[in-house]
């Protein structure tokens, strides 16, 4: 095994920092860190022996790990990629991992990783067929969802505007099954202006809204390259992207029902490009 | 205004006990009664001004309220129903209405129901056309989406097969939005058998699966009848059920990904029927 393992009985340890007070809003290790290193460690953490899996071949490459001698085994071979040599597993008890992090951890197992150089929308929209552009949501349950879907149903990538949630903190990786770590995503630096550089790169930009001079979604699908712009549920997108976009489609809704959660209404669209076979177009 | 407003100072007044440990495991008073009035109460709790609104609309008649002043001027109107003649707003400070129901509760507003007498599933699927049939779905924010979505969706009915959690927990109806009180709904008595009583009376049967033998969803939903069975994420539908069921169909996915939680693939199977325009075929 390429990791060493290593033994932690005393929940003090200086070297299992890294994953201390995991529920705590100012001092858990994912907290993003400012420029200059302020605030927090900017970790991304993984949690579960899939997470872990998907973490290890991510381009997040975890350089620690804590967990209990049942997931040290059930993750033997996947401790042995080149990409982590060296890197520690630290085996606790239950108990002493429970000390650490601050609750009883059902997955019995974590992988932490330094968040590497964050990627341009220009990186991530190259080769892209279909990207999911989201305003607004600040619901890491949310983003964890629309990730998992993305994968699920072959979009490309997920692109982040402004007023949206950290897509690494852990929650939004866990709900994510560990695809936040998988699909490309990035931050427009001038939302929402920076739209422009995805209709220079031909993808029409398709705002997802039951709001008037809506076209039914699988009308508006067509086309080589979409990008799906999704708000948040309740004030949805903003006027401004919505005018930024080349249509309005809408999910046919009953009458006197709510829209549909964000991430369930994004999986809709995605699911159209998939079954119109305009994503292969 | 109809109902009768009356303060609470003392968090220990038994006349709030139908709002009491909303979070107790087993003393909450939506825990269901079992035949001969054993264990719970068997209520129906409703928290937040929409879902207590869509309460007053259904079948599950609150016959008490228990609420912040700002929230009773809201439900004003809505508090004028005849159907609610004579049920008390039980009027209290967010300090005392945390104490009586166990923490803070941001809605500010509850409603309590008895359980009306259940229907049958001959009852719900009289006149329906698209019906969604549950099987070991135990996760109340599951059920309470697969009724959020049946909702918006134009689905008609929601049936319960073996294994499912209780369709009434407060978190279930919370997270439907209050659909879970007015889609109707009905437990099969002699699960996978009844399902005959759906083939009886036209339907297909529409197993979700991503597994061998299963054509593509948009294959499927051609019929006049359609009723959609779902299992939940990991061990899916029974085999046992799969068999009884018309058909099998499956989500076009991307390779190397887990299935799509079930209420989002349930959600994308009403969206076919809606989108392919045969549910008023």
């Amino acid at each position: 095994m390429r990791v060493d393992v290593i033994d932690i009985d005393d929940p003090g340890d200086p070297r299992v920092d890294d994953f201390r007070d995991l529920n705590s809003v100012d001092r858990r290790p994912d907290v993003p860190a400012l420029p200059g290193g302020r605030v927090g460690k900017g970790l991304v953490i993984a949690e579960g022996v899939l997470v872990v899996q998907r973490m290890i071949a991510s381009r997040f490459t975890p350089h620690a790990f804590l967990g209990v001698d049942k997931r040290l085994r059930e993750l033997a071979d996947d401790l042995m990629d080149p990409s982590i040599q060296g890197a520690p597993f630290f085996r606790a008890s239950a108990e002493v991992m429970a000390e650490i992090v601050g609750f009883h951890l059902n997955r019995g197992v974590l992988g932490a990783a330094r968040r590497p150089s964050v990627l341009s929308v220009a990186e991530v929209i190259d080769h892209a067929r279909t990207i999911a552009i989201l305003e607004g949501v600040n619901d890491h349950e949310n983003i964890g969802s629309i990730f998992r879907n993305a994968a699920g149903l072959g979009v490309d990538a997920v692109l982040f505007g402004a007023g949206c949630a950290d897509p690494l903190y852990r929650r939004c990786v866990r709900v994510s099954m560990g695809h936040a770590l998988l699909v490309p995503s990035a931050r427009f630096d001038n939302w929402p202006w920076d739209l422009a550089l995805l209709r220079d790169n031909d993808f029409r930009l398709v705002s997802l809204t039951p709001g008037p001079g809506s076209v039914p979604l699988a009308q508006a699908v067509d086309a080589a390259k979409v990008a799906f712009l999704v708000g948040a549920e309740g004030p949805g997108l903003s006027e401004t992207a919505m005018r930024a976009s080349d249509v309005r489609a809408r999910i046919p809704m009953s009458r006197g029902t709510d829209s549909l959660n964000v991430a369930t209404a994004a999986a809709i669209a995605f699911y159209e490009r998939v079954r119109s076979g305009t994503m292969d177009a």
